[in-house]
C-alpha cells in the first residue's frame, strides 16, 4: 500500500529516527493531540479493562449534536478508511466511477468487491477543478455509483455546493449512488461551507464519509464515521460491522467534541495565515507550479524537467524532510509531489531546503 | 448485539455508575493493564500525530517469535473479531457448519457473505464436550468451511489436539477450510498444549484465530491475529485489508509481548489456583449445576425451575454484579448462565450473593 506518512518504513530505509525527520507527506494538523484528548489518554489505560459500549451511543450523540445529524444516520469507524470500505461494500456497484487523481482507497475497496472501475479525470489544464457537467455526462447507464473526495485529495481542490447538488440530483433520477470523501472538510474554511453532509436527509442515495483524525491530529487513534439515511444502506451496514470497531480511546472522542473549546479556532487562525503565506512563498521558487490549496496540504508540480519528484524527496531526506510523490496517483506523473502545510517554522525550513535543491543556494 | 461486557448500557439502564459494577460478564483477565502496554500509553499520546506503521512490522516480528509463526503468514486485526470476519470473508463458504453453542459472530461473519449456516451441537448430556467423530460425520458433501472455538465460549469446554489434527486431515482431505478459534487459548493450561496455530503450516486448509485483548486484560485496546499458511487466503486478504487495522497504542504491543516478563506467569499463578477454588465453591451450592471449565470463565445451569438467568442476573445487579445470561447463545436456554473467573475477593463477593439469592442466607 502506497501512502504518505510511513515514519517508520523511511526512518529505517534511511537510517534516521523517526522523532528527527519532518513529515510533509501525512496531511494531519500540526498542532498537536487535543488536550482533552491527552487526558483521556492520560487517564485512561486503566479502562482498556473494560469493553467499549458496542454502540458507541455518547459518540455518535456528540458527533449528531456537533454537525446537526440525526443519530440513527451516523455510521463510525475505524478511520475514515474503514468507512470507506464499509460504504462500499454495502453498495457493491457491479461498475463504478471515480473522480482520479484522488485517494487511492476508494479504488481498493471498490476491487475488493468486484466493481468495475472506470475513471473522470480532473485535468491539468483546468488546474484539477472539477467540470460537474462533463462528469455527468460521462455518466453511463453501467454505472451503479460515483466517488469523489472533496476537497480532494491531492489536488486540495474543491467543488462548490450548488455542483454537487446538481451531480447529487442526477444520480438520484438514475439510481446512483453517490459517495463523498469530505476527510479534509473541516479544513475548509467554514464561513464558505461546502460539505454535502447537511443534506444527506435530502438524497436518498447519498453516502458521505469523514475523518477525525485528520483535523484533530490523531491518525494514529482511527476514527472517522459516515452518515447515510439510505434504509438498505443501514441495514446492509448492521449486517457487516464488526463489533466493537472503535477503541476505548477513539470512543471517548465524543468528549473532545464537546469540550475541546479552541482546537478548532486555533486551527483556523493557523491554517488561515499560514495556507497564503506558505502558497506565496512556494509561488516565488522558479521552478514550481503551485496549485492553490483549497485546504491544509498542497500539490505541486516541478516544471524543470530534469528534476522528479523522487529526486527532490530524496534530497530533502537529507534534510529530515519528508514529502509525498505524487505519482502514484493515477493521472499524475513523476513531476507532481504533495506537501502538507505545517507550522510556520517547519514551513520556512522547507522552503530553505526546496530552494537549495532547486536553485543551488 | 448481544455481547456480554457493555457495562455503558447496564450502567444507564440499572442507574449505576460504570465503576461500581463488578463485571463476571466480559471474559477478562483481573490482573488489569500489563505495565509496558500502560507506560506505552502513558507516553504515548503525541505519537497519535503519526500514522502508524501500515505494515505493522515490528509486532508481527514479536508475534512470530512468540508463537514460533513465520511473520508472513501472521495477519493482524482491530480485535479478534475483525480477523474472524476478513478469514470468512476471504473463504466466503456457500455452506459452512459451525459447532454450537458458541461466540455469536461466526454466524453473523459468515451471513454477512451469505453462507448457509449448519450447526453441530454440543449436547448437555456430553457436558458439552465435543465429538469429534461425530462432528465427521455430520459434514456432508456441500459444507465448505467448518468453524469451532477452541476452548468453547461458552462452554469453556476444549478438544485436544490429536482430536483437531484429525478433524484437519479429514477436512484437508474434503478441501473444506478449518478455522479454529483460540481467543481463549493463552488461558489454558500452559503445560498441556492444545493449539493448532503450531500445525499451521502443516494444513493449507487451517485458519487459527486469537486475541490479545482477554489474556492481557485490554478489550478497549482491540488487538488479535489470524494464522494461515494458505496462499489463496493470504492474497485475498491483501485485496480487502483496509490500511491502518490497528491503532496506535495496538500497533505498540509487541513491546509488551517482548518486555511485559511477568505478566503471564502472575496471570498462571492466579487462575491455577483461583480456577479450582472458585469452581469447588460454586459446586457446593445447591441449585447450580457448574461445568468445569477448561479457561477463566464457566458455564453454569439453574437446576431449580423456577428460576432463571434473567431473575438472577436482576437480584445479582442489585449486588452490583453483572453476569451473563446464556440463553442468547444457540442451544442454550434460560436456565443457562456464564461467569468470568476474577480475583478472589471479588469471586468471593459473587459467591455470597448467589448463595443469598439461591438459598435466601
Amino acid at each position: 500500500m502506497k501512502h504518505g506518512g510511513n515514519l517508520y518504513e523511511i526512518a529505517c530505509k534511511y537510517n534516521l529516527m523517526e522523532e528527527e525527520i519532518i513529515d510533509f507527506s501525512a496531511n494531519i494538523n500540526p498542532l498537536g493531540v487535543p488536550e482533552t484528548l491527552e487526558s483521556i489518554i492520560r487517564a485512561g489505560a486503566p479502562q482498556l479493562t473494560a469493553y467499549p459500549d458496542i454502540h458507541y451511543t455518547e459518540l455518535k450523540k456528540a458527533i449528531a449534536e456537533k454537525y446537526h445529524l440525526r443519530v440513527e444516520n451516523i455510521h463510525v469507524g475505524n478511520g475514515g478508511a474503514q468507512v470507506i470500505f464499509d460504504f462500499i461494500r454495502c453498495v457493491s456497484p457491479r461498475c463504478s466511477l471515480v473522480v482520479q487523481p484522488t485517494f487511492l482507497e476508494y479504488e481498493r475497496a471498490l476491487g475488493a468487491v468486484g466493481s468495475k472501475i472506470k475513471e473522470y479525470y480532473l485535468l491539468e489544464e483546468e488546474s484539477f477543478q472539477l467540470n460537474v457537467e462533463g462528469l455527468i455526462e460521462a455518466l453511463d447507464p453501467s454505472v451503479e455509483m460515483v466517488v469523489l473526495c472533496n476537497p480532494n485529495n491531492p489536488t486540495s481542490t474543491y467543488v462548490l455546493r450548488e455542483d454537487l447538488i446538481r451531480l447529487a440530483e442526477v444520480c438520484q433520477e438514475r439510481s446512483i449512488y453517490l459517495m463523498i470523501d469530505e476527510a479534509f472538510m473541516d479544513f475548509f474554511d467554514p464561513h464558505y461551507q461546502i460539505s454535502l453532509m447537511p443534506l444527506c436527509e435530502r438524497f436518498n442515495n447519498l453516502l458521505v464519509t469523514r475523518s477525525f483524525t485528520k483535523f484533530y491530529g490523531v491518525p494514529g487513534l482511527r476514527l472517522g464515521f459516515g452518515v447515510t439515511c439510505c434504509q438498505a444502506i443501514k441495514e446492509k451496514l448492521e449486517g457487516i460491522t464488526i463489533p466493537w470497531t472503535l477503541n476505548y480511546f477513539a470512543g471517548c472522542f465524543g468528549r473532545v467534541l464537546k469540550e475541546e473549546g479552541n482546537y478548532e479556532m486555533k486551527t483556523y487562525q493557523w491554517l488561515s495565515l499560514e495556507k497564503p503565506r506558505f502558497t506565496e512563498l512556494l509561488k516565488e521558487i522558479p521552478g514550481i507550479k503551485v496549485y492553490d490549496p483549497a485546504v491544509n496540504f498542497i500539490l505541486l508540480k516541478l516544471t524543470d524537467k530534469n528534476l522528479n519528484s523522487s529526486i527532490v524527496k530524496e534530497r530533502l531526506l537529507n534534510h529530515k524532510l519528508l514529502i509525498r510523490e505524487a505519482y502514484t496517483f493515477k493521472g499524475l506523473n513523476p513531476q507532481y509531489l504533495r506537501i502538507a502545510i505545517k507550522d510556520a517554522v517547519s514551513n520556512d525550513i522547507l522552503i530553505r531546503a526546496i530552494e537549495q535543491i532547486l536553485l543551488g543556494v
